[in-house]
């Protein structure tokens, strides 16, 4: 079912209807542009995550600018990219299950895939499925760093499991997969800088079993918005899957650099747009953007221009905004939101709204949207 | 973007591919009934809130059981509606914004439309759309009656904002709308029944006010599926919203009745099916539904089949399963989840899956997810 898209190219900000996700292309181009630099200058490789913007539109202004290709947790959003033309798809993720295996592995006729495992089991159903479909996947074995999610959990089992790889048929051993979600939003450098020394260490024992078997380990992928300068620092991974830097978020934004001073490499390019639908009482604004429209699991969005006003209460389509009665938005009026949380935020909404200078330049489809299998 | 639907009638539900949207039909037919003979036997008319399953084709099942229409809570639900075949849709909830005005307006042309209202403001606009369109639309007037939400605050603005109605063009007052969402969850008989008596209260002041202007209330249309028990009791409603009962959820499944027992006319029909896609060690399974599959403002999920199991963290596209190693469900295997929250859930997926006995009977587009404008 096709969404009539909230905007068309030459409406002003104030005509967009609501809620709508509105994207500042100035901020959101600064923030392509910056992190590209970055890794140029860490001598890395880009491969950004798509779960954030899902959507090969932006996945190929990535790689116009320099990314690898893409990372994405999910075979339903490979295939949205692969279909959107993006070349170099990482599922950077377990995939089980033979429906998907079957498509992943098809897939791969297509474009470069690659996808990580931290079963056995799983290594020889990617085997047969790629087998059966005439194509070569790559394989990344996940080790666990800190999250205490998927991975394995010690280097022997790691390299373990490389074996496997390396003795199936239709699959490469092309790495290994390292990423700490649970970092991501740590405030200060200090805990940052001492889960990348963590990460160090387990890689350092890790590629010393892959060697005592005979293996090399041609790409060690991880990190993300939060944790990238200091895993760059401490200098174990050749590939960053950063993916919410395109947008930032209310929670990326608490992050704190060295000396506890806010990071300003990225600037805020991701908001939803909302009306106010209801003042029936003094301090109170009920806007017409709830839990249907918005992401409250890493907290309430901030209100981008009034500081002083308060993000209340969330219901599935209300909003409840307190301050000072003088201080709040007027009947009717729109105002724009940052998100807590910009990955899920994205993933309720069908079309990306493009502002510059409060006109719409562009508006397009979130592809991989909501998919999800 | 369309999606690819995760099943095709005839499949078994091992053979659903993951994270997928299951109704369990039995248990769905039986509550649709279920509260069509409580209404019947109230005497009300039933008005079902499709802002719990935004899909036309359960509307037409309560409409072809008794429902007089149904409810939703946005200008594009409502359109949704109307292209799906139900004929009279309630909008409860304000529409504000010329472009909304003139849909709204424009729909009232093929169905009947009313709306409800707590500004004056708002009233001359939607006047305005309506005489534009050629249309004429039934309005209710809001009337806050505990949730502290929208709504005028007390029956003499409400009688007010009655009048405007009238002296409106192409306006209609059809009555007022009297919904307390707090008090949905309160989990005692005692707390609602408490709630059901301020509304009593408060709709017998409004009644006065309005008699007291000349004016007749068609319709009082309210409550939901935590307390249209209590709020029959007190019997000062002639018309039902209740939205929730088709599917249930966690959290209502927590709500008592008298003597704190457990509240049995309606059945959980609406899961989220997932897969165990990792189990790096011992006590934790991951499975691949988190965020983006399942709604957690009100809490995370429950374990269908095995209460001895903890929903433990989500993540983006990642759910952590604790539990005794040995009550933990295998590698590869699929597990059945209760939604915490069933509204928000459905607004992630875009089919629904229906089973009986185990064997997909049916898949069939949410035509309104995403509905948001």
């Amino acid at each position: 079912m096709m969404r009539t898209p909230p905007a068309k190219p030459g409406d002003r900000l104030d005509n967009v209807d609501t809620p709508a996700l509105i994207v500042d292309l100035d901020a959101l181009e600064h923030n392509l542009d910056r992190m590209q630099e970055i890794a140029d200058a860490a001598g890395v490789v880009l491969r950004p995550h798509a779960k954030t913007h899902k959507c090969p539109t932006i996945g190929g202004w990535q790689v116009t600018r320099g990314a690898v290709g893409q990372c994405c947790q999910k075979t339903e959003e490979a295939e949205r990219l692969v279909e959107g033309g993006v070349e170099d798809v990482y599922v950077s993720n377990e995939v089980v299950g033979a429906t998907k295996l079957a498509r992943l592995a098809k897939l791969a006729r297509h474009a470069n895939i690659s996808v990580c495992v931290d079963d056995a089991r799983n290594v020889a159903d990617l085997s047969t499925a790629a087998s059966k479909a005439g194509s070569t996947l790559d394989v990344l074995v996940e080790l666990e760093v800190g999250g205490g999610r998927c991975g394995v959990r010690n280097p022997q089992a790691a390299a373990d499991l490389a074996i496997e790889i390396t003795g199936a048929p239709a699959l490469r051993f092309a790495g290994l997969h390292v990423y700490n979600g649970s970092i991501q939003h740590a405030r200060t450098r200090a805990e940052r800088l001492a889960a990348g020394h963590v990460l160090q260490h387990k890689v350092g024992e890790t590629l010393e079993a892959l060697s005592g078997k005979g293996l090399e380990c041609p790409r060690i992928t991880g990190t993300g918005t939060g944790s990238f300068r200091e895993d760059i620092e401490v200098g174990c991974l050749n590939e960053l899957q950063c993916g919410s830097y395109v947008f930032m978020d209310a929670d990326y934004g608490r992050n704190l650099g060295g000396g506890d001073a806010p990071i300003s490499d990225f600037r805020q390019s991701l908001f939803v747009l909302a009306t106010v639908m209801s003042k029936p009482e003094p301090g109170l604004a009920v806007l017409d953007a709830g839990l249907k429209a918005l992401a409250f699991d890493s907290g309430p969005p901030l209100i981008d221009t009034s500081p002083g006003l308060t993000y209340l209460a969330a219901s599935d389509e209300h909003g409840e905004i307190s301050g000072a009665p003088e201080s709040l938005p007027t009947w009717g009026s729109k105002i724009l939101l940052v998100p807590g949380h910009c990955d899920p935020t994205v993933n309720l909404h069908d079309h990306y709204v493009g502002v510059r200078n409060g006109v719409v330049e562009k508006v397009w489809a979130i592809a991989a949207r909501g998919a999800g299998t």
